[in-house]
């Protein structure tokens, strides 16, 4: 008898890391094939949509369709329009945050918008910034994409979503209602879209401070891979426990 | 006998409000020159140069000299050379900033700097955010002009210095260290240019955290007038204490 029924992975740091994909992950994944079991690729990235996420996977031999992508793009709009209806929007953030937006029935503008939502934007300015801090002012609420203050990447740590939100914060002095990892909603939004129950859902990741609190957080066990941003030491010395870990995803046995 | 040889006055909120004159403040400088007194402008401001800083006093009417002008931009500098030499300096700011940097003998590079500076940047952009990250998290000093969170302006409060240099500090983990108002560098540097003693030193502006705190915290007496940032109310309620306060520049007698 499976405990777990379905799955919600991390990607960057836990089936990829940076360009090289975790031959590990391609195990587990086929494995979860094999066993007929559910899962999601689950990503605080808002940069891109599904289909291009999908897309890379399937560049590191991932079996990604775009319909089991969830990004923190999408559980942003999906919280957005259940809380207020069709919203106005000011987007700072990429593509993939524009586009799940709009799907989701979000009117996206820079005119007395209902809302204000960032995420990660290479292409941030101060203008940007400037509307945003308006906008909040005249009353618009405030939300973020996801709360990482970093971004791993090859050319080293870069500020993130939650760095830019910070900015804001402070010039306004209203804080962001997060969404990411480890934020309830797009854990809530992960396990409907899988269709299980907390009881019956594993988090799986590699970043003790998103993926395995967005289950301590929210009740949902979770499996923490070492080799990616936490290491066996910072997990010792932290306070926030995983259900179960691991060294190499190949040792898991898909309890 | 006057107490008060040497005036470091500040100019938006108390010389002019955005675009208007304050009247009040054409015969408060009148009475300076007329008395023979020390005074310079004291601005938080670092965006544009001294000349420009002048020009725009003299256009309401102020006998503005740029000698007679003390920037955030110039305090920096000032303070980086003293403590450094003639660093490499990686910075985000205006003409005002990086005028200021190159004159005091400051390198400007976006290559291993030894010290990053921010001041207010309406140019500023994600890629300018990354490249102070990196250094910093290489090891540059990271420093900024002035912490004002906001900037008041006709069109509204709009993001300052503070709040972007807010999103550097949560990317990297490191604080600025703060040179312009209320901190102590920007004081000393304005006394220095003054030749006055703290004693003989009066500091005058409408702004109750940044001109007041200047002065309570650095053991400088002060003049705060009303009509500015700082509310009759807000400053019954507040903590910090002027040693003086009018309603209207033309209440002061000079003592």
């Amino acid at each position: 008898m499976t405990r777990y029924r379905g799955y919600l992975i991390d990607l960057d740091g836990t089936l990829y890391k940076g360009e090289r994909v975790v031959p590990s992950g391609l195990g587990f994944v086929e494995s979860l094939e094999e066993r007929g079991l559910s899962y999601l690729y689950f990503t605080n990235n808002s940069l891109r949509r599904p289909e291009q996420v999908a897309e890379k996977l399937r560049g590191f031999g991932y079996p990604a369709k775009p319909e089991q992508v969830v990004t923190s793009a999408q559980a942003t709009a999906a919280f957005l329009t259940e809380t207020l209806g069709s919203p106005s929007v000011y987007a700072i953030g990429g593509e993939g945050l524009k586009a799940a937006l709009s799907e989701a029935g979000c009117r996206l503008t820079d005119q007395s918008p209902q809302a204000v939502v960032m995420g990660l934007d290479p292409a941030f300015t101060y203008d940007k910034m400037k509307t945003a801090c308006l906008a909040i002012r005249a009353g618009a609420d405030f939300y973020g994409t996801n709360g990482d203050l970093m971004l791993p990447t090859d050319e080293g740590l870069l500020p993130g979503s939650g760095s830019l939100c910070a900015g804001v914060a402070a010039a306004t002095g209203v804080q962001p209602r997060f969404i990411g990892k480890p934020e309830r909603p797009i854990v809530e939004y992960g396990m409907r879209r899988l269709g299980t129950t907390p009881e019956e859902t594993l988090i799986v990741g590699d970043n003790m401070m998103t993926d395995i609190r967005a289950g301590v957080d929210n009740g949902i066990d979770t499996l923490l891979v070492f080799g990616g941003v936490t290491s066996p030491e910072e997990y010792r010395n932290g306070t926030v426990r995983a259900t179960y870990t691991v060294g190499d995803l190949k040792e898991w046995e898909f309890i």
